[in-house]
């Protein structure tokens, strides 16, 4: 995290730049959920997306709008669109993964049940097309942002499948698991920034360089989470040390560690601690020492940082803005977080 | 069932019009269904779909571009997206009924499991608008099908958590109960024939007028399929005489049986039938005498046969056709067919 003290102030500028954009979001996307004539629906609809959240994706379309010369708010609708979409990923993934908590309150299944968490998820799902009908952009454009966000999801679905099928392999190797990655979190990072594009008129390759600067960027973040998740600061990430091996999680890391692990005592003690709730903190952190010495901490860290260079490098063909100050300082601070 | 013996002839033409068309759809169908990297996920989205199905969405479609002058093969990849649709809502449904069998197979969440079916659905979900994105149509009408489409999908849903919801209630108003009725299946007609008249170029009034033709249709054969659930003939039917009260399904009938029976008797007798897997033939046919006594069968007859005859009223506003023809028929056969 070297450098991470003199840049502090323009991480500060960028993240005030994105909660202005969030704040913008946040009232009309409840208020584009908050419809219907079944109340109880409703309140399942909107629990996860009223309990806060980044939004990442609207504030990421708006700032490429802008970035490529448009206008950033008519990118808010498409933004929600895919806001309520990764909502109704959450919905349906914490159903299928039994996750009882989400954003420190019971999960949609929990505090309802699981017909009404999967209707919800439908029914979230349906009012993001909505949403998506009523963008003012013009009909040709319409149908291009239904088509790369129909594709999207589609992807998010099939990674949802791999994460899923993954969990029962003994292996998965670190390619498909990468690809995995890609497809359940970056993919729709790359769509909000490709439509973000599109609203606000940019050129083709710019459409597609921003693409792939939120595919990269949304990799690279995911990386950096499960570097966090073994070597971050408990009291900033805001979870006991070492919780995703306690946990049992099979992060990018632990994947690469068991690729690399010949049979033997390392692995072994790895092994050992892996989804050990009653694992003991010396044990724990044992296995972190074997997955710093096998390599595996430093070769996930290095790759998101890579990540986040090649995304920066896609934004050269914007012109100089705030904007895209903020997505360089965005991509920059996905490596170097500290939570 | 009066004159239906004369109305065999139509019947049996506008019938193999239908299988014509369906015919037609079913390549296209699976065509688009079946895309994707991940066999496993495209085998349970396909799992449904390819195991048949009448296509009575896409048909109606594609009639009623015909109808209204257009080119019925126009309306097929609209069509086919509300097929994935309903697809897709019944490999959710069957999650949420516990149903283990659909079209004669195992559901796909007994086939595969819960998080493999909940995925499934919703990677059908995502196709079906991918379909949509490639239909050929002006732009400005494609913002049209994606509005009444995502509206349609979204009282769907309504519907299906009105259904949750009403299980667990003692009782049931028959105006709510129609009105769940109505959401789960009248809608998604309305909107293929809505759509159906939109892409085949029909004036506002067909396109109006088409859509409330196939919600009373959509009504009236739901309607229907409860009458023949207690009267049918079991031969005909497929299934155990009262099948439907041995379930202890709650049909219009029963409500409305439920919500005019005083304490009593007659209520001890239909109570003791509902749901009752042990219940003797002699105890469902007392039940089911019941339902004829307090009028419920009757009215909801009537029900049916008045909404068919005003949904074939709608068609006044196309001129005279053979697909004209084919809709009226397909009215009338919705309330005198025998399975």
């Amino acid at each position: 995290m070297d450098g991470r003290q003199g840049a502090v102030p323009i991480m500060s500028d960028f993240q005030a730049e994105l909660a202005g954009r969030a704040k913008k979001v946040d009232a009309r996307l409840l208020q584009y959920i908050d419809q219907g004539k079944y109340k109880k629906m409703r309140e399942a609809m909107l629990h996860y997306p009223a309990a806060g959240g980044k939004r990442m994706r609207p504030v990421l379309a708006m700032l490429v709008a802008d970035a490529v010369g448009g206008r950033g708010d008519a990118a808010i609708p498409f933004g929600c669109c895919l806001e309520i979409i990764h909502n109704f990923t959450l919905v349906h993934d914490d159903v299928i993964d039994q996750d009882p908590v989400r954003r420190g309150q019971p999960a949609v299944h929990i505090k309802w049940d699981i017909p009404t968490a999967i209707i919800a998820g439908d029914a979230l799902f349906a009012r993001a097309y909505e949403v998506l009908a009523d963008t003012d952009v013009p009909d040709k454009d319409l149908r291009r942002l239904l088509r790369i966000t129909s594709e999207a999801i589609f992807l998010v679905a099939e990674g949802q499948q791999m994460d899923v099928d993954f969990e029962k392999l003994p292996t998965v190797s670190l390619a498909d698991y990468e690809e995995m990655v890609e497809k359940k979190t970056a993919v729709l990072f790359g769509c909000a920034a490709e439509g973000g594009a599109i609203i606000g008129g940019g050129s083709e390759k710019q459409v597609r360089d921003m693409k792939e600067y939120a595919r990269l960027f949304g990799i690279a973040f995911q990386m950096w989470d499960d570097v966090l998740g073994v070597v971050g600061d408990p009291k900033k990430v805001g979870k006991p040390v070492g919780n995703d091996v306690r946990n049992g999680k099979r992060t990018l890391i632990v994947v690469h560690a068991l690729e690399h692990l010949p049979e033997g005592k390392q692995r072994e003690i790895l092994r050992k601690a892996l989804g050990n709730q009653k694992a003991t903190d010396e044990e724990i952190k044992a296995a972190i020492q074997v997955l710093k010495d096998v390599g595996s901490i430093d070769h996930i860290s290095s790759l998101a940082k890579k990540m986040a260079k090649e995304a920066n490098a896609k934004l050269a063909c914007l012109q100089d803005s705030d904007e895209k100050r903020a997505l360089a300082a965005l991509a920059e601070y996905s490596v170097a977080r500290e939570s």
